[in-house]
C-alpha cells in the first residue's frame, strides 16, 4: 500500500541546493518535501567546494544558516595566480569595489543546513529510494519513492530538481525537449585533503609547464591541493610523496619550500567537464545546479552556479506564494541560464587559461601565455576576471 | 661594376612603415635609404587597411605628416556590433577616457609620407631588385640591389626590415635562430571597395549565423565592406549582386535597408592569418611589420603593429645617435614582441568572437554567443575591448 500526502514543493536531492531552497522557503511558511537518495553521513562525508561567492553567502545568511558561517569561514579578498616563477596577487577587494568571496567548506555548509532544517522540523526524507516524478507537464505532478518497502507518493505543486548530474530529475525530461551542451577536456584534477595548516592564506592557482596546480584549503587546519593529470592516470598511480613531489615542482620556489606535506585523508581523480542542459524547466520541474550544469573547478563557480539558480527559483517560487505573481516562474529557465553561460564562459576561460593542453599548437600556448600577461597588465582586464570570480550580479 | 655608398639605417620596404620610420629619422639628422622593390604607382595602388590608433596618427604628427590626415581623416570614438538583429554601440571615448580612432585609408597614409620624404630629399629607391642583406651579424652589414642592369651596394650601421611577410628581411635570418607561430582560419574576407555613401558614419561589426560582415569605410563618399567566405570561394564567384546580397542578408533590417549599392571598384578575397616570428632582430638586423607579425584584420591591429615596431625603434635608433645608449637596441625584440603578442590575442579574440567557425560544437557556439553577451553587460569587458581597440600604451 503507498502512503500518501501534499505538499507544495518537492525537492529531490538533499545537497547544498535543495536543503538551501527547503529553508528559504520554509521560513516564507510555503511548505516543501526534500527527498535524498543516500544517508546523511553520505551527504556529508563528499568533499566538495569550499568558495562561495558573496551572493551566495548572503542567501546562506538570509536562510537563517550563516552564523557558523560567518564565524568560522574566512573572508577572501584575493588569490594569487603562480606563473613563471612568480606570483601575483588578483585583488578582488581593490577590482570589485570591497567584495570578496567566503571559504567555508561545502561539507560544512551542508551541516548547517541541515541543523537549521532540523531545528524548524523541516522534512527531508534520507534514503529515499527509486523517486520518480510523474505528470510534469500537468497542474498536479507528484513524486514516487521507496523506503525499504514502503511505498510513498507526495503530490506537489512544483518539483525541483536539485538531484546532480546523475540524478533522475533531467532524465524525466523527454528527449526531445532536453538541447544538452557538453564540452571534455583532456585532463582531470588529482585532489588531497589534508590535515594540515595551508601554504598560502589565500588561494595559488598555479600555471606550469608541468601542468596546472591549485592551493587552496578549507580552513587553517585543513589543505586541499589539486594537480592536473592526464585522464588515464589512476589514483593507485599517485603515493602520497609522489602526489607532493610533483605539487612542489609545479609551484614557485619559495611556495614549494613552505609546503607543510602530510598524509593524505582523502585523494581522488574528478574529470573536467562543461555541460549545459537546456531549458531548466518541463511544465512544473525546475532544474537546479549540477542538475542542470556542470563547469570545471577552475574558478569555483560549480557550487556558485547551483546557489545562482537557487536564488532565481526562490524569487520566483516566493512571488507565485505570496503575491501570486508567476513572472519569475516562466522567465526562469531563460534567467538562470543566461547567469549560467556566463558562469560557464569564466570557467571555460580560467581552465583554458591556466592549464596545459597537450594537443595545442605552439602559436596557442603563446596565445596562452599572453592572455595570462595581457591581464596582469591591464585593470580592465583584471576587474573582468575579479567581477566573475566573486560572482556576476543575479 | 658596382656602385657603393654609406649610410647609418638602410631600410627594406618603402610602405608606411619604412617611409614613416625613414621620415622620422631623417627629422633628427640619422641618414638613411629606403629600397622598395616595387615601383610608386603600384604602392599606392594597394588598398589596405584604414583604422589608426591614436599612439600612431601621434607619430604621423611627429613625423610631420599629419596634417591632411587630422584634415581629412575622420576620429571614430566609437563602433558598432551588430548581432541577433541588434546594434550595440562600444563607445571607446567613454571605455578610454577620451580615446578614440582615426579612420584614414593606409593609401592616402602612403602617399602624405612620400610626399613628405619628397620633401626633405629622403632617399626612397623605387623598384630596387634582388634586394640582398649581407653580413648582419657583423658591425658592418650592407645591402645589394640592383636598378635595371647597374649593381648597387650601400654600407650601413643596421638594416630595418620593413619588407613584409613576403620579403627577403626575414628569410635572411637563418632557420634555426628564427622560431615561427602560425594559426590559419578556415574563411577569408571578400572585400569590396565602392564609391558609395558608407551606410554607418562609425564601422559595424556584424556577426550572424551566415557568417561575419563588417562595414567599414575610407572616407564619406568610399565604402568598404567585407563579407566572411570559405577559403574555397573565389572572387570570380561572386558578382557584385551576389555580394551586396550577402552583406545585406548578415545586417540588422534598418542597416540593410540603408546601404547604398554601387559598382565595386575593387573586390579581393584575402585569408585571415595569425603568424609572428621570434626574435624580431638578428645581428643588426631588425624586423617591422608585417615581415615579422600578421594578424587578422578584425579588430584592425596590422598596420598598428607595425607602427608600434617603428614606435620602439625608432626610439631605440635615436638613443643610439643621439645618446650613444643602446639600451633600446637591446630591448628591441622583446619588447615590440610584447606588445605583438597581445594584438595577436586581441585580433584572434575578435576573429574568435565574430565568424562562423563550421567545425566549432554546439556548445563552442553558445560559449562564443556568451562571450558577446558578457561583453554587453560589463564595463571591465567592453574597458578591455576599448582599450586594445585604441591600442595598448606603447
Amino acid at each position: 500500500m503507498t502512503q500518501s500526502r501534499k505538499t507544495k514543493v518537492g525537492i529531490i536531492g538533499g545537497g547544498p541546493s535543495g536543503l538551501l531552497l527547503s529553508q528559504l522557503l520554509d521560513l516564507k511558511g510555503i511548505d516543501n518535501v526534500v527527498l535524498e537518495k543516500h544517508s546523511r553521513d553520505y551527504v556529508l562525508g563528499r568533499i566538495r567546494a569550499g568558495v562561495l561567492e558573496h551572493g551566495f553567502a548572503a542567501l546562506m545568511r538570509e536562510a537563517q544558516c550563516g552564523e557558523r558561517m560567518d564565524r568560522e569561514g574566512e573572508i577572501h579578498e584575493g588569490f594569487f595566480i603562480a606563473h613563471d616563477g612568480v606570483k601575483d596577487r588578483v585583488d578582488l577587494h581593490k577590482h570589485t569595489g570591497g567584495n570578496s568571496v567566503m571559504v567555508y567548506g561545502q561539507t560544512e555548509l551542508t551541516r548547517d543546513l541541515y541543523e537549521a532544517r532540523d531545528k524548524m522540523g523541516g522534512e527531508v526524507i534520507h534514503e529515499a529510494l527509486d523517486v520518480t516524478p510523474h505528470d510534469l507537464t500537468s497542474d498536479a505532478p507528484w513524486l514516487t519513492y521507496r523506503l525499504g518497502d514502503d511505498q510513498y507518493r507526495i503530490d506537489c505543486d512544483y518539483i525541483v530538481g536539485a538531484d546532480g548530474f546523475h540524478g533522475v530529475s533531467r532524465k524525466s525530461i523527454p528527449k526531445e525537449v532536453l538541447t544538452e551542451y557538453e564540452k571534455v577536456y583532456p585532463f582531470g584534477w588529482l585532489g588531497v585533503l589534508s590535515r594540515t595548516k595551508p601554504v598560502s592564506p589565500e588561494l595559488i592557482y598555479a600555471k606550469t609547464e608541468r601542468g596546472f596546480a591549485l592551493c587552496s584549503l578549507r580552513s587553517q587546519v585543513l589543505s586541499r591541493y589539486y594537480i592536473q593529470v592526464p585522464l588515464t592516470d589512476r589514483v593507485e598511480d599517485w603515493s602520497d610523496e609522489a602526489f607532493w613531489a610533483e605539487l612542489k615542482a609545479r609551484l614557485p620556489q619559495d611556495v614549494a619550500e613552505a609546503l607543510i606535506t602530510g598524509p593524505s585523508i582523502e585523494k581522488s581523480i574528478a574529470p573536467l567537464r562543461s555541460f549545459v542542459a537546456e531549458p531548466m524547466r518541463y511544465g512544473n520541474l525546475f532544474l537546479a545546479g549540477d542538475a542542470a550544469h556542470i563547469v570545471p573547478p577552475t574558478g569555483a563557480r560549480g557550487l556558485n552556479s547551483a546557489a545562482s539558480d537557487i536564488y532565481y527559483l526562490y524569487h520566483a517560487l516566493m512571488d507565485h506564494y505570496l503575491k501570486g505573481d508567476d513572472a519569475g516562474l516562466e522567465s526562469y529557465s531563460e534567467k538562470a541560464l543566461a547567469r549560467v553561460w556566463k558562469a560557464q564562459r569564466f570557467s571555460w576561460w580560467m581552465t583554458s587559461m591556466l592549464h596545459s593542453f597537450p594537443e595545442n599548437s605552439t602559436y596557442d600556448r603563446r596565445l596562452q601565455q599572453t592572455e595570462l600577461e595581457y591581464l596582469m597588465s591591464s585593470e580592465a582586464a583584471m576587474t573582468s576576471l575579479a567581477e566573475n570570480y566573486v560572482g556576476l550580479p543575479f
